[in-house]
Order: C-alpha cells, then structure tokens, then sequence
C-alpha cells in the first residue's frame, strides 16, 4: 500500500515527506521507493537529508540511481557521493557526457557552469521552419523548459535564437535566418550565477544559451535553475544571519546540529568578552553610581540596531550594484545625518526616561549624549564595515553583524562609561 | 544623444539606471524617456523610487502610462496611482478588462489573484491540433511565458493543457481531447501565492492556470511573476530582520528614511529598558562586586545569540510545513538537548575565563552556571515563540526577534544577578 502511495507521487512530493519523517521511518520509507526516482528524489531533498540517505545506500544502489540522471544533475549530486562511486560513475559515461561532467566540475559553485545544463537543442540558419518542425517531430521529444532553439554554425558558434513561439507562428516556408533573433542575451561558463539571475528576472527570461571563449554554445541555463538558486541563496543568507552554517536536517543527531551553531557561537563569545573589558576600565565609577550598570546595555544595545538598519541597507545597495563613486559621498552624508537625527531624539527620549526613573539630571545628561554619540558611531560603522568589506572584495554581508555589534557595544559602554566618570564622578 | 541611448535600452535598464541616481538628475532623465516605455519602467522600479516618478508626472502622463499596461500590471501600480487617475482610467477600459481588474484588486497582497495575468490562450477539445495551429497563426502573437494553452468547455471550465510541446511534436491529425494532459496543477483566485510558489519550484512549471470556485478558467500564473514574489518575500524578509519597514531610496530625503527606521527602533528601546530595569534590583549587589557589571551582558548577549539560531530554524521548519504536532516533541526535546549541551560547553569555556581574569573561582562559577541556565531559556524560548505564534495563526517571524531578546537579555540579568546575590555576598 505505502509502495502503491509512493509510486503516484511526484519525486518532489517524496522527498518533502522524507524530508518530516524521523531517521528510522524516513529510512524505511526510502527503502519502499521505487529505484528509477532515487535519483530524482535525492536532487529535491535538503542537503543534510540528502547525506542521511546517501548513507544509507550501497553503491550498486548509488550507482543505479545516478544513471538516471541528467549530467547537470550528477553535477549537483557530485559534492556528495562516495569517491568510489563517482570514478565507477565516470567510467560508465561516454566521453561527451564524462567531458561535460569534468568541464561542469571545475568551475566554482556560483558560476553560471555550476548551474546550467544540457538540454539544449541546436539549429542550423540554411534552412526552414518547416525542416526544423520535421526534425523536432522526428526528435520526438523536447528538453524541459525548452522555450528557443539555438542557432549554430558549423564551428557550434552561437549565430541567434528562434523561440518556439516564432516556429509556431511564422510560415513553414520562411528560412531560419530571417526569423532567428540575433540580439541574444548570453552567458559565459564563469560569470557569476547571481548576476545571470538578475538577467532573467530583469528580461523575463526562460532559458538563456551558454558559450564559452570561443562564442561556441555549451550548455544553457534555464528559469528553473535560476528559481533553485535565487531560493538557495536567500535561504544562505537568512541562515548565515542567524549564525547557522547550513540548514539542519530537523532529525539529524544532535551533535550534528551543534556543530552548525557552534563557529559562530564561539565568536560572539570572544567579541562579547572583547568588547566588555572596556567596562573593567571603569569599576570605580560604576561601584559609585550604580545606576549606570542598567543603563549602560540600553546605549549599547540601541546602537547594535540602528548600526544594523545602516549596514543592511549598505549590503543590498551594494548587491544590487546601486553603489559607485559618484554618490557614495551623498551616501556616507545621508546616514550619518539620520544618525545624527535618530542620535538627538532617542538620546533625548532616553534623557527623559532616566530623569523619570532616577530623578538625577546630570545622569540623564551623560545618558542622553553618550546615546546621541553611539548612534553616530553605530551610523559611520553600519556604513564603513561593508564599504571597505567590498573595496576589499569580500563579501559585504559576511561577518559585517559580528564586528559590528563589538564596536557598537564596546564603543557605547565606552563612551557612556567615560562620559559618566567625567561629569558625575564630582 | 541622452534619448537616443535611452530608446536602445530595454525598460528594466532603464529603470536600474533611474534607481541609481540622485533626485535631480533622476527627474531629468524621465523626463527624457519615451513616454511609451513610461508604464514599464514604473513597473520595474523599487517601491520607493516608483513614488518619486509618479509624483513627478501629471494625470494625462499617468494614463497614457497606464493604458499600455496589462491588466495585472494596472493592478500592481493601483496602490501608487492618485484616486483620480484610477477613476478616469477605469472608465476608459472596456468592460471585461474593467472587471477582471476590479476582481484582481479586491483579493489581498499574498494571493494567487494578486500575481496572476490574464494572457492565457484557451481552446476547446473537440477540434484538432491543425485547427489550433491556424487558428494561432491567425492570431499572430503568443502572449509572453506560454508554454501551454488551456483547454476549457463551453462554459469555460477548464478540461486540461496542452503543452506547446506536444502541439509541435504531436501530428496534426491528432484531436486535442486526445493529446492533453487532464491531470493539471491549477490554483484557486484565493491560494496563497507562498503555496503557489513552492508548486512552481518543486514540478518546475513554467505556468499555471487559475480557476474560480466553479472551476472556471479566469487567468494564469507564470514563472517571472512567481521569480519577482520570491524575490519580494525573501528581501522583505531582509528588511524586517533589521528592523526597515520597506526598501529604501538611496536618494530619498532624509526624513522618509527616518520614519522607515523609527517604530522599530522605538520598540526596541522600550524592550530594552523594561529588561534592564532588573538590573537595578541589584545595585547592592553589583556595587559589591564591580566584576558583575562587565560580566552580565556576555550572559545576556549570548543567550540572545542561541535563542536567535533556535528560533531561526523552527520558523524556517514552520514556514516549510515540516512540523506538525506528530514530530513537534521530537524538535522540543532536541533544541533542549542542544540548549543544555551549548549550556554547559559554553558556560565551562566562559567559566575557565572567568576564573582566568579575576582568580575567584567562586564568581567563575557563578557566571558558568547562569551561563548554562540562560542557554536553556534561550533555547525554550526560542522554541515556543514561534511555535505559539504558529498556533495562534499570527506569522511566527514577525517580533520574534525583539521579543526574544527582551527575555533573553531581562532572565539572563536575573539568572546572573541573582546568582551571584545568592553566593557571592558573604
Ligand atoms: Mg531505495
Ligand atoms: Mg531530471
Ligand atoms: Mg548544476
Ligand atoms: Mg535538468
Ligand atoms: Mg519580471
Ligand atoms: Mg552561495
Ligand atoms: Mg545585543
Ligand atoms: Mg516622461
Ligand atoms: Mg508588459
Ligand atoms: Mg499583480
Ligand atoms: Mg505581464
Ligand atoms: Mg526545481
Ligand atoms: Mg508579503
């Protein structure tokens, strides 16, 4: 009955179960799956449910399920599988497609190669419309997602592109070169897949023909990719935001889990104690105004946020390449005049809060310009980190949340702190 | 020569080129652009920039803008258009277009209704694959992303699709009730566009008819409507997760900026005071033993840190369907588990530290065990915010972060501080 169930499900559908199954269930359901969609399935699961089930597979099993794949598909699948597997794998291909495995495997994993694949049907321009819909009749089958058919020469260079909606609607007769659009957008295998994801989504794109050096098509990249790798890279991002190395399979054992939360957890742990020895600087102050110990967070804490909304949109603005020379000064002046602003009215605000509490002006005083003061700092940082970050050409995002909760918080008790020993201490 | 090199670039460059550039200059390029190109571009802008356009364009701009549009893109402008332009421009549509733009604007944001189109081909199945040849050849145009028509009745309820595929490979003899394919992914006016979304992603579609409640064919989703919602979600999803109610423009006055940073920073400041005001429950304590003051927020931030991985992926795991009450055990005791684990690894490490700074091994060991305790209220915590949230039908992402931290940070204060009062003041 599951066999039955199973066999009328969608591979994707099978692998959102597997992926809500617990380990033992999940593996006995994956052991109930018919082995033509192993492969399949294994492309639609998350990583870490992916190395569950791999494991639990002979490499007979590897092997066949692979074999059903698409050589884009083995790409994917390649980072893990057993060394073993993927020489026998690679033998069993013939030279073409072992070719076009090695070629994929060498590019690095945001490339257009890493994502495009070889679904792609290939035309000549000396000939008609007609000869083209008897070939493709012939053919008898259509790669998914094939919306145009590439125009090549004898040499395989890339000459244009004949959509299926012009073969479909343009008279049999006409030739293929006075049809074919020749203003072709065009990727190369090592241009970076973020930006061939903007293409499509600024074009409305697809399937979009790949070349290489020699402008001779090699592949494609199409919409579906495209959709996998936009929600990749999202899912990274928010991730990695969160601390997290990679998603967890919600099954895994602990340990694994651990490990994913640990780097950046033993991180912040040392910028944490870093950024609080400044307060040891100050323990006579702080043992004579007491109050100072619960206000002091509330400084460095709002200065973490603000610096946080600064550097967030800093990150996108660079993403999005809407950052250049001439208006990176307009820039750097517009965040730290609403630092300045948001630095006078919550310093205020927070003023009259403490006056409320403590009945002690001078105190409010200190609290009010040491907030005014961490939020100008919060703005020059939020702005800074991930400037030089990308001057640098490292990633702006990464790491730019950890330093910069360090500075905001030693900064602001710093400030706060020594403003306080200043004026209060009389 | 400005408008010359406008009129070669595709709409969607040009609207890059207007987001990257300050007011001024942006208004005079506009002014430039061919008005054709007008509605396009608004459609292609960011939200923030779509305001400075439109409010730099008089009522006869806007409709001639308007009326080159779609009906769904109409609908996507509403909410930015003034009242008057609506009015005047709903009475010039014809009725049909009329009605099925009001149909569209009265379902919410995150519906399918809100990201379908209207450019579907339907045909009946009672004729040939011939027949539906000529009969697109008469036509002379396919609207944009079709890869399949709809097959309806009489009445206009749909009966299947026929792929572009199989009505260029099939013979043209064949009859198109023969051909299609009757088991359809289609959605209702009311789906969320989140559950539409995942479909595309998982049967890699590239679109999908959409019914009415008597399952009549009313329009159509396509991919690069699906590609636009999931990049929407994910960078809304950016934006709250630092607190910006929207997208900003980087060239926006200052005082738009401001009120886009505001209610969150307000919020937070409010948070922030009420968990420290536990601080000063303490001041006895903490006027004793100075230590205390740089030692606290490293409790409380790091507590803040692991609640934050914890609830990060419950939310994703949630917003995934994954959890459901037959393996929500399971995921409690797991993240309590990891909590305790992280607890007393962490508070060990940070313990030996202590110990290493001051030489008390009385106040190392306090800040070890309120180490641990706060990690496993991190670890709760962030585990039942979402999930209640979930229960409560309120979307778990939303406040979860701010909310956390407030606990984290006023228990990790309580935890350490009360501690120490306990075994640290004789
Ligand atoms: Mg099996
Ligand atoms: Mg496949
Ligand atoms: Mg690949
Ligand atoms: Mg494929
Ligand atoms: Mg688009
Ligand atoms: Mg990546
Ligand atoms: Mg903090
Ligand atoms: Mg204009
Ligand atoms: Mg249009
Ligand atoms: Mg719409
Ligand atoms: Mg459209
Ligand atoms: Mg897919
Ligand atoms: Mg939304």
């Amino acid at each position: 009955a599951l066999r039955q169930k199973l066999d009328s499900l969608h591979a994707a559908d099978i692998a959102y179960v597997l992926e809500s199954l617990p380990q033992a269930q999940r593996l006995a359901v994956w052991a109930q799956v018919d082995p033509e969609m192993d492969g399949e399935i294994l492309l639609h699961v998350s990583d870490a449910v992916r190395e569950s089930l791999i494991s639990d597979m002979d490499r007979d099993e590897l092997l066949h399920a692979t074999e059903q794949l698409d050589t884009d598909e083995i790409a994917d699948l390649a980072p893990d599988l057993p060394d073993e597997v993927m020489q026998e794998l690679l033998k069993s291909l013939n030279d073409q497609t072992r070719a076009q495995l090695e070629s994929v495997l060498s590019y690095e994993e945001d490339t257009v190669a890493a994502i495009m694949d070889f679904g792609m049907v290939a035309i000549r321009e000396d000939t008609t419309l007609g000869v083209v819909l008897r070939y493709l009749r012939q053919r008898g089958d259509l790669p998914e997602n094939t919306d145009k058919l590439f125009v090549v020469d004898k040499q395989g260079v890339l000459r244009g592109v004949l959509s299926l909606k012009r073969l479909l609607l343009r008279s049999p007769e006409a030739r293929v070169a006075d049809v074919m659009s020749r203003d072709v957008v065009m990727f190369h295998l090592d241009d970076d897949a973020s930006v061939a994801a903007r293409a499509f989504e600024r074009y409305g794109l697809l399937s979009v023909p790949v070349v290489d050096d020699q402008q001779r098509l090699v592949g494609r990249v199409s919409i579906d990719a495209i959709v996998d790798y936009i929600r990749h890279e999202s899912d990274e991002e928010a991730l990695a935001q969160a601390g997290l190395l990679q998603e967890e399979d919600l099954f895994a054992g602990i340990w694994k889990s651990v490990k994913n939360r640990w780097v950046w957890l033993g991180i912040n742990l040392l910028t944490a104690f870093a950024s609080t020895r400044v307060i040891d600087l100050f323990d006579e102050t702080i043992s004579r105004v007491v109050a100072l110990a619960s206000l002091m967070p509330i400084v460095a804490g709002i200065g973490g946020n603000t610096g946080t909304q600064t550097s967030t949109l800093i990150v996108r603005s660079l993403a999005l390449g809407l950052v250049d020379s001439s208006n990176v000064r307009r820039l750097v002046f517009k965040e730290i005049a609403i630092g300045l602003i948001n630095g006078i009215v919550w310093g205020s605000v927070i003023g009259v809060l403490t006056y409320a509490l403590y009945r002690e002006p001078k105190l409010a005083a200190v609290m009010a310009a040491a907030m005014t003061l961490n939020l100008l700092v919060a703005a020059v940082t939020g702005l800074f980190i991930p400037l030089i970050r990308a001057r640098l050409d490292l990633d702006p995002a990464i790491g730019t949340s950890v330093l910069l909760t360090a500075i905001t918080d030693g900064m602001g008790f710093f400030i706060f702190l020594g403003l306080a020993t200043l004026f209060l201490l009389n």
